[in-house]
Parts: C-alpha cells; sequence; structure tokens
C-alpha cells in the first residue's frame, strides 16, 4: 500500500507554503529492471536534439533544479529522475520518444505538475518530458472558435489570448494559472462548469505523448449571475437542481453542493465568520451560476426560478449576488472547502462518479460505518468528514482528516469508500485521474475483461511499456 | 475503384421507391481467404446460443428474407451473406463474438441498416450480427437525466420515451424513425444540431461490438424559434454565423447554409415553387433555429439578431416562422436538397470537415476546374453542382449529379475533391464515416504513421480481422 496524503485543491498555489513530506515509500513497487539506466550517450544524444537550455541533467535528484520536476504539487509522490527534457516542437518529442523506445528508457509525460493523483512525476528514476515550453497558440479561427494550441499552453493563457476576441476556454480549474491544456486532456479535466460545456478525456501519459490540442471555444458569456440557497435535505438539493435545468436550462453553468460541516471547516480555517452569506444553519447548501448573452433575460430567469424554490418550499433561504464582487465571494465559500480542510490536519480527499440520487448517501453510510466503531469525532481516528461536489455531473468531493497519520487509517476508508463506490456502479475517479494513487484498486474497480483490454491497448502502442510506467494499469499479480 | 452512387439522405424512407442497381461490383477488393465459410456446425452453435426466431439462415443470398440485410438502404452496395443472427443480450453478442474469432468467422455487425457508406452490410459473406432485438432502455435517471439503453434502441423511439418525462435525445437525423443507438455511435453521427450538442465517437464496428449506451440527455426545450434569411454572398454567410453565436449563443440550435443552386433542384423536383419562404434570388441561404427555455426571451433575442443583421446589411431579405408548421415547412426546404437532387439523376455526395471560411471555396474550386474542362452544365459529365450543410461545426455537404454513369465520372470528381480537402486539412468524411466508400482514399487522407496506428489498434482488439473486415483501414499495397 502507498502512503500518501492527499487533497483536492481548487486554488493550488494554496499550498506551496505547506511543510512538505520528507520522502514518500512507493511501497510494494519495484523499479521495473527492463528499463535502462541513462549513460552519457543517451545524454550526448538528448544534447543533438534539444538545445542545451532545454536539458536539466543532475545527477542528483534532490538537487534545486530537478528536485521540483520530482515531486509532486502537493509534496506526496516524489521520484528520483536526473534528467528533464524541454521540447520545443512535436518533432523533438517524437525523437526523444523515438530514442527512448529504441533503448527502452521510461519516460513520464509532465505538464504543469498540478495533477492530483501522482500521475505527472517519476515514480523512479523515468526521464521526465516536459511540455511547458511547448506553448504556441497555433491557429484561430474566429468564425468557427476553433483553437490549435501546443500542450504546453497555460489554461489561463490561453483564457487571456480569447477574451478579447470574444471567446472562452470552455473549462474552469481551480489551477489554471499553473495547469497545461496537454495536462487537463491526459487527466480527463472536468471542473467547475462541466455540466455546460463538458469534460475532457486522456490516457494520463500512458499511451502517448499529446502534443497539439483542438479545442472548440465558446463564446464569451455577456452575463453571468450567481445566487446561493440553503437546503435542509440532498432530496431538496435534488429537487432544486431539477427545478434548475427545467427554468434556467441553457444558462446553468454550474450547481455545486456541498454540507454545513464544509461550511463549518471553511469557518474554521479561511474566513471572517459573519461573512458567511447565508445565516443559520442549514443541512446543505448550493451555488447556482448562469452564463448567458443577455443580462436581463439571465436575471428574468433566475429570479423567477428562486421565487419558484421558496414558492414549492425547497430552499429554506437564499442570496443573490449583487455585482461581480459578491459573486466571487459566494464562489470563495465553495472554492476554499477542500484548501480548509488540508489546513485542518492531514486530509484525505476522494473524487467519485455515482448516480445522482447516491452522492449523499456516500457521505452518509460512511459516517454511519466510522461513528459505530468509534473511529468518527474530535479527537478520533477520523474527524470533519464532509461531502461537497458538482451535483450537475454527479461527482462528489469526499473529504475526511486523518488524525493518525499511518497506513492503517488511509486504507481503512479506502477501502470503504471504493468498494462503497464500486457496490453502487460508481466511479473511483471522476475528474482526479488514476495515476499512481489509485492503480492499486484498478483491479476491484475493473473486471478482468476491461483490465485485459487497456493491457492490450497499452502493449500495442507502447509494447516495452516506457510511457508512464507504474500508472493506471495494475501489475499482474 | 468500386462503382457507387451514393446520395446522403436526410429522409431515408424517400428512396425506398428508387429503382435498384441490379448488383455492384466491388472491384478490386478479394475475399480474405483467411476467413472461413460457414459450416452446419457453425449453424448448431448458433442455434444453441439464440432462439430460433432470431437466426436467418439462407443459403440462397438473393432469398428475399436475408436480402435485406444483405443491401444496403440505398441499394449500392449488395454482400451475399447468408446468415444473419439477432442476439437479444450482451451475453449473447459476446458468445457468438467469441465463436466466430475462434473459427475465424468474419463478422458485419448491422443496425437500422441506415448508413450512407457502404459499413453497415456484408462485402462478402460475412456473418451479420443485426442489433434489431437489443432494443431495451435499461434505466434513466430522472435526476441527472442519464439513459442507459440497448445498442438497438431506435433513435425516435428513445426520442418517444424521454420527451413525456422533460427529456430529449442530443441527436436529431433525418433516418432517426429507422436508425439505432449503436449504429449511431459507430458511425460518429453528427445531424442537425451538432452545433448545440455535440456529436457521437465510435469505429464503424471494425473494433468491436456496441452493446450499450449511456447517454446524458439535455432537457426538452420550451421554445423553438425558426427564422430563413437570404445573403449574398459566402463572407456575409459566414458574419451572420458569427453574430447569431454573439447574439444567440446559447439557445443556437442549428445554422444551416445552402446555396441558390440547392433551391433550383428542390423547386425541379419536390414543391410548388410559390411556396419557397424568400422571394427573389440570392446567391446564399441560411436556417437559424433556437432552441431555449423561455419563448418571449428567446423571440426577443431572435428579433434584435435579425434586426442587427439588416441594419449591418448582412442579410438581404428574411422570414421567422410563425408557429410550428412553418417552421417545419422552413426546415423542409433545407431537407429536400439531398434527396432532390437524386431525383434529378445519379447523384454523387461528399462530406467535408473544413475550416468555415474554406467551406464554400470548395464548391466554387470545383465548379471552375470542371466548367474550365467543359464538363460542368446541363448534357455535360456533371450537372446540378450545389453547396449545403452546417456552418456551426464545418460540415460541408457537396453534391452533384453524374449524367453518364461509369467509373471514370465519379472517379474523376473523387480525386478533385478528395485532393483538394486533404490539401487544404480538411476530412474526408465529417459525419457520413469512411466504410467501404472511402476507404481506398485514407491513404491519400492520413499519413503512414496515422494508419499504422489504426492498423496497430486493430491488431491488438481483433488479431483475426474478423470484426467488419475491408472497411475503413485500406489493405496494404
Amino acid at each position: 500500500m502507498l502512503q500518501r496524503r492527499l487533497f483536492h485543491s481548487s486554488k493550488a498555489t494554496l499550498y506551496k507554503t505547506l511543510t512538505p513530506l520528507t520522502h514518500v515509500k512507493h511501497a510494494g513497487l519495484k523499479r521495473n529492471s527492463n528499463f535502462a539506466k541513462i549513460t552519457d550517450k543517451d545524454i550526448d544524444y538528448f544534447k543533438s536534439v534539444l538545445s542545451p537550455n532545454n536539458i536539466i541533467y543532475e545527477p542528483d535528484p534532490e538537487s534545486l533544479e530537478i528536485k521540483q520536476h520530482n515531486v509532486d504539487w502537493f509534496n506526496l509522490y516524489r521520484g528520483s529522475s536526473s534528467l528533464c527534457l524541454f521540447p520545443t516542437t512535436t518533432e523533438q518529442v517524437s525523437k526523444v520518444l523515438r530514442y527512448c523506445n529504441q533503448h527502452s528508457l521510461a519516460v513520464v509525460p509532465q505538464g504543469g505538475n498540478t495533477g492530483v493523483s501522482g500521475g505527472a512525476v517519476p515514480i523512479f528514476d523515468e526521464i521526465i518530458l516536459n511540455s511547458s515550453k511547448m506553448n504556441k497558440i497555433r491557429h484561430f479561427d474566429e468564425i468557427s472558435g476553433v483553437a490549435v494550441v501546443d500542450c504546453g499552453v497555460i489554461l489561463e493563457n490561453l483564457s487571456q489570448f480569447l477574451e478579447p476576441k470574444g471567446y472562452t476556454v470552455p473549462l474552469d480549474l481551480g489551477a489554471k494559472g499553473s495547469c497545461q491544456i496537454g495536462g487537463n486532456v491526459s487527466t480527463n479535466a472536468g471542473g467547475l462548469r462541466l455540466i455546460k460545456y463538458g469534460n475532457l478525456h486522456g490516457a494520463e501519459g500512458t499511451l502517448g505523448y499529446v502534443t497539439g490540442v483542438s479545442l472548440l471555444t465558446p463564446r464569451l458569456p455577456k452575463a453571468v449571475n450567481v445566487a446561493m440557497i440553503a437546503l435542509n435535505s440532498f432530496e431538496t438539493v435534488q429537487k432544486a437542481f431539477v427545478m434548475a435545468k427545467e427554468d434556467l436550462s441553457e444558462i446553468l453553468s454550474a450547481f455545486e453542493f456541498w454540507d454545513h460541516e464544509s461550511v463549518d471547516v471553511v469557518k474554521s480555517q479561511m474566513m471572517d465568520q459573519s461573512n458567511y452569506p447565508i445565516e443559520g444553519k442549514h443541512a446543505f447548501y448550493a451555488l447556482i451560476e448562469t452564463q448567458g448573452s443577455n443580462r436581463e433575460h439571465d436575471q428574468e430567469k433566475l429570479d423567477s426560478y428562486i421565487t419558484r424554490l421558496f414558492q414549492a418550499d425547497v430552499a429554506k433561504d437564499g442570496v443573490l449576488a449583487q455585482d461581480s464582487k459578491q459573486a466571487e465571494t459566494f464562489w470563495s465559500w465553495r472554492e476554499e472547502i477542500p484548501g480548509s480542510i488540508a489546513k485542518s490536519g492531514t486530509a484525505m480527499t476522494y473524487d467519485f462518479g455515482l448516480d445522482a440520487p447516491l452522492l449523499y448517501k456516500m457521505v452518509e453510510d460512511t459516517k454511519d460505518h466510522f461513528d459505530k466503531k468509534g473511529l468518527l469525532g474530535k479527537d478520533k481516528l477520523y474527524s470533519n468528514l464532509i461531502g461537497f461536489g458538482h451535483l450537475g455531473d454527479g461527482n462528489l468531493h469526499l473529504m475526511a482528516n486523518l488524525n493518525e497519520f499511518d497506513n492503517g487509517g488511509q486504507s481503512l476508508m479506502d477501502d470503504f469508500v471504493f468498494d462503497w463506490a464500486i457496490k453502487h456502479n460508481g466511479s473511483i475517479s471522476a475528474e482526479h485521474g488514476i495515476g499512481i494513487s489509485k492503480v492499486h484498486y484498478m483491479k476491484k474497480a475493473k473486471t478482468d475483461a476491461q483490465l485485459r483490454i487497456m493491457k492490450t491497448l497499452k502493449d500495442a502502442l507502447d509494447p516495452k511499456g516506457i510511457m508512464n510506467p507504474y500508472k493506471i494499469i495494475p501489475e499482474q499479480s
């Protein structure tokens, strides 16, 4: 079992100040001895392909320059690679991969290194193939809105390029200032507005290297409105969602929910308590955002939606943001949740795809289970067990503080929640990817036939298994 | 070169009355001798898996019962299979395919058999695995709108199931009364509202058999509005489209265009000329549809869009449908185009994906090219060369009548337009699939590396090549 401490960040920069774990044991994993070790001859070859300032070669993986590429954003996974390459063109990527394949050198593709599943860092001495210097916007068609871009374009840079042209990126993530579009594709990024724009699909670097991406970008919305409502059961949260689809339909761009325990955690860490937009204590809260082309129309729709919620006794309280600053404040109460629980202690994070009615049942069943065992509560093994997520796409984030940081506590929770998800036809990952962190659960989550097909495709496209080894596909036992 | 006569149908039932070609030569294709021929032992096995009324076994492929499965919807491609199987469960599909793989029996997956590229009929004696009897709606979640259905569910039946629940299928095709969702997925169906809902992706039955489909269905729109406008250049058509995205944004559900030659063809075949909604002769027409949740808002948006079009001198004339009957009439002028040209003579159809500004340039260049050669016009080799399509997704349908039905005329046009598309970074198929009809052009359209990857995936998943052989991937030359 891997030792790990994971949390999902919607404001990833926040955690740079946290104390890093000094090391992470990759318990049970052994370096694949089929892979060659880097020689001076290899370095000479890479120098013939890339210019010297696009190569970091540091035989000591602890040296500062290489270390940042060996360690993931959260200091949870740490490899010991001595080589990081920064290709600038597809041709260079192709030459590097051809050489690595011929010489059995393992490779880990890396973008902005903001992933939460340890997929973008080496496990042992894999060569890091970093896309940061492939950052050109190749082509934009103002008629269709199609943008063709290099893999290493940072999400926010693409956004800044598109906005003056009246277009926007159909993807919004907390890590947008650092994450790269090639990594977004590779890790199946979803984000806050999946409900309106859909998500991306990739193979986490195990089948190849994404060198460029073609995106159909939507128009920049002329109006954005945000409301926050209070509800007293998860059943009414679901009702409010169905009514939002009825009344807001094409302008509904986000429907986020969280429980009151989430608010308590944020209040304990982040904000002046008096600022929370809704008074009193309610079991659930939801944030509803609209994006549309006519402010007046959108406000009228949102007003009549909110009115109907109260008339039907679905919502108990609610507030409408009066300006973009207020809207930002409402959002921050949702976005600060993962960061706040991480600040409260060692935090475990989960990311499930489930049928909407089951989303909070999972949280309740998990609470019940560990409560009955006497393991949940202040000064117990687990505390602050909270649930929040994207109702629109059936995506639950379950998080808890682990008060004794040892393998037992993590794996006890893992076993319960992963089993629960699998038993209820859910997915063990919705938008965080499998990476290294969930690879050991794939045997439970997938049938033998599914794993066999994954392995068959992997073997066909990457017969020597050099692309992001140890990730996603479990080793044969 | 294959002899073929293709047309795209948005009202597929129309063509059932056309005289069928008596045979189609599969020139240059030979039956793969690695495939076994069906024996009585095989039939005994299939009888042990499927009930007798789910097997058609007719050693004479011309016998009526089996013939309808050997011939495609347009009577263009004709196989000579003696066996058509109708599994009712995924398990049966699995047993049949396992047996066929073990015994090297080639298989062609078939749904509603409404494809336009000959992908769903046997080329020689492949066993037809028809999905018509796998037609259950397995599960529908009214909260999320997720529908899980068998592959053989007919698109219109799914629509009728969803509508009373306030949901709709995010795909609309002319063949919806016959086509099946498994086939839609397999052939990358796009349709009339791709711009709003996106399209599907599949492998045309060459990598496996789609047994079920999970669909996120959107709310049934409360209001649908349709306008038709006249424009005098393709540049202004594009301007009108950009303005539609600005003004109609989230409610824009279709933006179709066609040239005046298309109208002439429809008028000559289908309708009372006095009925065309816009008087006078204009170079281009566009149909704009909105789907939304508030009729008043949508009409206001559409009105101000149309006003702006006239103010900016983009549109020359225009009409708004006053009711759903008028809206249907407007649509019919667009939908009758392919059928009308098919009625005018032997019709060739093409389906290209191109950058928006190039869509009509292709039509103009093709016209110029064959005009200069003296081959275009009444009583010439080609007549009625028209262009129409889905501007929103960069999808051009180019069609023409071929007045001497021989191989030379077809391939002369093929070579010019496919080369043109490839030279301009376009795709030789947007939504019609490759099937058998374009397999010979894949070597031009794809690089060796792309074809090698396709072949590698095919070999990995289907090592004996039994799944829909002869289609999509060209034989090694």
